[in-house]
């Protein structure tokens, strides 16, 4: 199969933009399954590698095929391989850890200290094909439908920010309804959140947050949210803050509106460092604060399949929009517009 | 007032039965209120005093007003009582507990060594009033139905067997469907469970299970449990089992039901010592397990509260019945012969 | 008893400094006891006050009486009280709540919404009486020296800041020790902790360090911290970090040193907000950052009083400096000059 | 090498006793390491297999060559190894998880749902080779005492016991001094256990118990557990119950001397079912219970190799004998009339 060629995204040179272009599929190496990708999913990380901002010029070695939210059916499997059968329909969980570092050997794999990424450190999935790591392939079942296989990887993400600690019988702020935070409101609102207030200013994710179940969703731009937070939960503040946006006035607000005693998420990544009142707003109030890289290995990706098959979760809503492929660079300004939800490559 | 009659269901001689009568309005001390009662709801405990059991022979001093579960309006304000007035509505929570103890004093008034219980240790609700310490008085949000609001206290229960860990994108086993486990599993959906096998052997009680959300219902006199369990969960059995029946077998079930590290929550209170295989069911699992008395004053109230005021639960398929309070005798018949959910009394 | 007079320590003046004079004697009203004063500590709080800095004149109404690390003995006992008798030897919970608020409500007493502090809102403890709270008092054992019993309530600072999450078989980085950094050692030492970096500016607080039990002690102007923590960890960075200082350079550096996954608790303030980069240090390292503003009333103070009590931690070398009340100026002067541990008033 | 051969404990025939005997060296297969013992200790379960009790009848194949609790060099590596190197000391975990069911995927491979156990199900460490795959190697640090390092695989199992849950200002029970009781004793107390109450029959373990730190002693034959532990904890309680001895009559007893709202870790394994009171030990007191089968792979592993590195624990006191292999039957004599701690064998 090596010498046969295949469609893919590939960053080629060290500027802005991507070839769609054909190159040889990938062998398969004993401890690897080889993937026909049949739904992709772009995420944040393929924009800045697209743009070929500072981060991805840091951190690139090219060429590189990106993409790394992915579902498709194994046609091969790796001599070592246990457990994973040719026709097998798999999604890729994205982390590839050492194995060997402190971390890796104390259960939290995902925060590896020689952690490489699908799509940024290894050829990734935006392709016809690709070759994954077996310690990545998470089986699917078939009765879920192929595009939400494909969007499990930030689901799972989403499922981490929010349930780091029970939600049930709580009252929730979401600041930012990106695909993420708008799969945070439906995990929430499925976990028993009680209410859940939304902030965002692009009106069709506030759209896409009410369908996915916010209670109550505001542009931070027209509302004084902390007033409103305060409005909608007795003046108590809100339980939980998810921190969805990466942006620090929303982070500000957010802990502002936070009741005494409350509990934060940080998913969104911040353009520059944080200017924090850590005395008011978390030491005197004693909140706690976790930063989320996610997820948990495979215990996440149960939860995700779990709550996708049983019909607690539906994010049709989210999938607004799927591209061939070869369209690589309209998905890329559509998502730069910002007016979007989830945008799936189909190969 | 203190010169004024109501009526009150008054456990009077040492033997099974009660009189309905009328006595004394109770008086309201600096730290009570006096509450009109609008709704009340019939609970195990007032069975088994209603049956003078050798648990209520050992317990109960007579004469004795019985009922716990109960809502209605603040008619009168103790000198010393602050944040509440009169037309407040206004639910009981039962337990009273000293205030001085070592676990009142580490957060645990729910287990205090010197705990008394509405209606059993003191007098009780099912009357035209009832006077409480200002220290069970829960305020009710209006938007509540009332009848809803009577059994909060019931909901907090079970509220604390499902959440004393997380549910969310779980499977949930619960054994035994009495009133508890019915909004056990009314919680569990709620709160994000995916799968929710519950057993029952009433016919009726089966239909509710279903009606509050389980996803398969068994009768366990006709069913393999284990094996049923196995087969919703890819052989690798329940992450969470709900023990709502009190009855050993279930629980010996349930346990042999539960996966390899998962979690038991124990509500349901047994006739007799129960003998366990701790080292196979326990030891090797890995299992944790919860006794649980319920409910944390007011956390659990406010989960409560939450869960009805947002529709998330909707406790209505389970109140079946309802009689004046005249008509206890006929209530006490109804729940011996278990073919029912919550029984209402209704002043 | 209310017409005789004490000496006190009073602010009587919205300026730098206090007077020393005599005042009556509170009287002790019916939730209240009145405590003879036999020995106080001076907390950062005192020197704010005695200072008059912007925090002070934005709180404070005067005139009012200093100090809240306090211990003594009861001389008379309000009607209401409960449990309490005149010759109790007792120390004082400062944190003053309401009991009505959401916090109050759900076992957060310590972050409540309407929280008053002795010494600051109500008036204190550098006296030879003070009224105190019912709900404030806290029995001694006779067993533990009257000046260790003093300092209770900051050691419950520390307790809080080591203990929100287990310290046994870690390692941990404590950044500034002044007398609660120094409490923080120890109790971190004594809960098993098995490697305790603490970095520290001042020589007698690095040599205090060491006595407390620190595997390491550094000078932060003088070692490469981050490097430092390196190197005695494999590599590998802390499991906690405690920050003491209110330093931000302090907290940047120990979070650069905290391993992936590890956890912080922030007690010390800070002078103003606090630039963090919240992507590489919290967010993508999976790090939780608890907020401390302590004490759990009272399950923190039984922690006290038990590691006192068997002498698993002895606080004497922290005990540095004894004055009498009327030397507060003194007292004043030298803690400015930071050469010193805990300083206690003897009235 | 694998010509030559090795003297080795051989569990041969299907009756009482054991063979010693010359044997062949174990090969080295990919993903394993050859190492060569230098101390390994005895555990109860050798003794199941040397009496061939009927949990050993139906569990092993025979022949099989005993032994788990290891430490010694590595003098040989698998092609597919990493990470280890010929002249590595390494001790073993015993634990052979699957890596593919539910439990090894979600982060819990110490209950894994085909676990295989060194020296039960695949050939031990009672002998001068042993083969361990590379899952459960761990490479020890010099500076620990050779025997130390031997004894770290019951040791996790004590850990694990002890620290489920905080232990720091608590009052602990330990009911059962054998080797794993004491080792709990040590970390207990090292964790910060502020009041530890042991109970042991035999005179010897008593003794060690007070080596390793326990507060008070009792031998429950003779003492009233439940007033001794109430006498020593004000009236209140344990808050805690390690429950070490495999005895009914300790369990019941451990239990009911548990404050409300208490823990419990549940080691030892029982003969038989257990009867216990539900109702009134573990529902209405709120209590916790934790079935432990130890040890996170390799969480656990990192907390005893610092305890013992830091010297917070030493466990000297402990090992009380020392055999070479060809004296093994004189090992089982002593065990078996229980006047010992853990006894060593040395190749």
């Amino acid at each position: 199969m090596a010498t046969e060629t295949m469609l893919a995204v590939v960053k080629t040179h060290p500027e802005r933009g991507v070839d769609i272009t054909r190159v040889d599929i990938p062998c398969c190496r004993p401890h690897e399954v080889l993937v026909r990708l049949r739904a992709t999913s772009v995420c944040g990380t393929d924009v800045h590698i697209y743009n070929w901002d500072p981060w991805a010029q840091a951190r690139l070695t090219l060429p590189r095929i990106l993409g790394h939210e992915a579902a498709g059916e194994v046609v091969a499997v790796g001599a070592d391989v246990q457990g994973i059968a040719v026709g097998d329909l798999v999604s890729a969980e994205t982390h590839i850890p050492c194995g060997h570092c402190y971390q890796c050997r104390t259960g939290k794999p995902e925060v590896c200290r020689h952690l490489k990424i699908l799509g940024v450190d290894t050829d990734g999935a935006f392709a016809e094909y690709v070759a994954l790591p077996e310690v990545d392939v998470w089986k699917n079942d078939p009765t879920i439908p192929l595009e939400f296989t494909a969007i499990q990887e930030p689901l799972g993400n989403a499922i981490d920010t929010v349930l780091v600690e029970d939600v049930a019988g709580k009252t929730v702020l979401v600041t930012g309804c990106g695909p993420i935070g708008l799969l945070a409101i439906g995990i929430a609102r499925a976990s028993g959140a009680t209410c859940i207030v939304a902030t965002e200013v692009s009106p069709l994710r506030r759209q896409l947050a009410e369908r996915m179940g916010a209670t109550w969703v505001f542009n931070p731009l027209e509302v004084d949210i902390v007033e409103a937070v305060r409005a909608e939960t007795n003046g108590d503040g809100v339980d939980v803050l998810l921190e969805m946006s990466g942006n620090a006035t929303a982070l500000r607000q957010g802990l502002h509106a936070l009741t005494q005693g409350g509990r934060v998420s940080l998913l969104g990544l911040f353009g520059e460092p944080v200017s924090l009142d850590l005395n008011t707003e978390v030491i005197l109030k004693d909140v706690r604060l976790y930063g989320i890289t996610g997820r948990h290995i495979f215990a996440t990706w149960y939860k995700a399949a779990r709550f996708l098959q049983s019909g607690l979760l539906d994010p049709s809503p989210i999938i607004t929009h799927r591209f061939p492929l070869a369209e690589f660079d309209q998905a890329m300004d559509l998502i730069a517009h910002g007016e979007c939800g989830k945008v799936l490559l189909l190969p």
